[in-house]
């Protein structure tokens, strides 16, 4: 059993397969996941399409319509997995009844990351943190995902001792109609009108927008602590001296971040690719001389994690700087729910049996 | 004689004025420079607008049309003071002749910003460095321009021990030609084609790009480097330790920057938006319940610098973290380069007296 092997699934091909839920199918992450389990031949006997409001709406899943249902709390019953990305309410109060009814719950909400009862997992990083989960598995915010990778390869290598993020994130980290959001924008400046949001207080297409999720009293925003506590719990080390500006910006799709670390022992820019290069899912373009570093388009689509930028910060001991852009909607949601549901069937980890009786 | 009052400039009447040249009369920090000659009603008695090819162009001035002429040596003959914004090539050329002819030049270019014998003057913060000048002024680069101030008032108050900044700066930084091809890229958006940059090898509308002017050895851009150079040469800290990650995003106008810094002592959020709120020229919009905090569509036409999300950065000892955002074309550029303009004549401090006889 390896279960750092997620990049080639290795799944036994049983005739029956899984049936799979995908609660908030309709969503831009939701509808991600489906495709993403259809990329990656994911076992699924049945997809259930789960929504708040079905509204006889279908998604398609190869090659069929496929009707989405009501998510309730019965729509479990017989689910083997459910990959949840409806908000976190919805995952407070319908998680634990697909949990009871046998199903294993991949949660993309913030619902449930910080439970000390509940694995955070990214595939990668701490894929044994799903041993012994109880029903309930938490997936990283986006813009910690993309990170965790890095910090855990930094680490073993040279010993973290601070980390300071800043964050680009792309506006489809708020959802499809944040997307819409800022083409209506961008429409209208090009049509010379004065853009405004229709969600926001704000308009995006203007001005970065330094708040992502709400603020706390301490002054930082929700989003801002999703990096600092879940990078900790992700990367088993309580005490991480981790910080964060998270910043909202004009672009579709991608995060991206600028990182400036300070680790224990030297690492020199050389090694530090060699060694980001050598982490699962970690790609480095790093050729300035071509005007090659990862950019947000080019990570668009892709599962990759891409990292640039490279070079020694020189105003502290032992100091680092980078660059890492991934897909938000994929790596930073998508994928990596669909990742470690590839994990759960791989070692046995399902949490009922009710399908496969 | 207050070298620190440039808000409200007491400049003595004089019934001729100065005769003020603008190198780079039809570019946009130029254009933006004789605005603001207008706006702040500078004693100008004649304005010569250059460039390097005249064409039969004009610029507009108190209500005249002025021609342009070429920007050639002679042309600086019985200029009192030029202002020149037109790269550091015509810099390197034409501001040892327009200071050979008596011309006290104010350079916005990088040209002679790191020269030891050439003041680099944020006109708030280093206003004696003027003292003793040859001819040649330097205006410094917009991202370091509204940082400068900030990072006085926390040295003064608490001592700096570390900076670590990454900026979102706005095409405009690049000039109008930029801003032009941001445009176009937006509107190839909207019609749904592929947006493609005709001046850059990548498309900022859809990536927030970690590449302004050219790459040094070490990894670093120059962007970043006059950031840690002309930080430490403005503030007189030749030590300090800082770094930057500087980044393109798709806005037109002004630059934002994340900053975390490191103090020598404590300084809670509180007394530091305090400090900040008594700076010349800095504005605190920090009130998060509101979903109040510096924005470059707010700041975008303000000689201001203004700053919010003020906080503790729990990562480090005496950690703060802040938001900076200002218009890179007026306080970041011409509205500085006017400033230092006004202290040359407010402290008797012209290079020649061509003109005053």
């Amino acid at each position: 059993m390896d279960m750092n092997n997620t990049a080639e699934p290795r799944i036994d091909n049983k005739e029956d397969g899984y049936v799979v839920a995908v609660v908030g199918a309709t969503g831009l992450v939701g509808r991600t996941m489906i495709s993403i389990l259809e990329e990656r031949s994911f076992p699924v006997r049945r997809l259930v399409p789960l929504a708040a409001s079905a509204g006889g709406r279908s998604v398609e899943f190869r090659g069929s319509s496929v009707p989405v249902q009501e998510a309730v709390p019965n729509a479990f019953a017989g689910v083997d997995i459910a990959l949840f990305s409806a908000g976190a309410d919805v995952s407070l109060n319908l998680a634990p009844e697909a949990a009871a009814r046998g199903c294993a719950v991949v949660d993309n909400s913030s619902a449930w990351r910080m439970d000390p009862t509940v694995p955070l997992v990214v595939s990668q990083v701490n894929p044994e943190a799903l041993r012994g989960h109880h029903g309930i598995i938490a997936n990283p915010n986006c813009s910690t995902m993309q990170l965790a990778p890095l910090l855990q390869a930094l680490h073993k290598e040279a010993g973290l001792r601070r980390v300071v993020v800043a964050t680009y994130q792309a506006v489809s980290g708020a959802g499809g109609e944040s997307v819409d959001d800022l083409r209506q924008q961008r429409a209208a400046v090009v049509a010379g009108e004065k853009p405004r949001s229709t969600i926001y207080p704000h308009a995006v297409v203007l001005s970065p927008i330094p708040a992502i999720d709400i603020f706390l009293e301490d002054g930082s925003t929700k989003e801002e602590q999703k990096v600092v506590r879940e990078s900790r719990k992700i990367l088993g080390i309580p005490d991480l001296r981790i910080s964060a500006t998270a910043v909202r910006i004009p672009v579709e799709v991608s995060h991206s971040e600028a990182v400036h670390v300070e680790l224990e022992r030297s690492l020199s820019p050389d090694r530090a690719r060699t060694v980001f290069a050598q982490t699962e899912g970690v790609f480095v373009i790093d050729d300035p001389s071509k005007e090659m570093y990862p950019l947000a388009e080019q990570a668009a689509g892709s599962d990759g994690i891409f990292v640039g930028r490279v070079r020694t910060d020189e105003s502290v001991e032992h100091g680092l700087a980078f660059w890492v852009v991934s897909d938000n909607v994929r790596k930073g949601a998508a994928t990596n729910a669909v990742q470690i549901a590839e994990l759960l069937i791989q070692n046995d980890l399902l949490w009922g049996s009710a399908s496969r009786g």
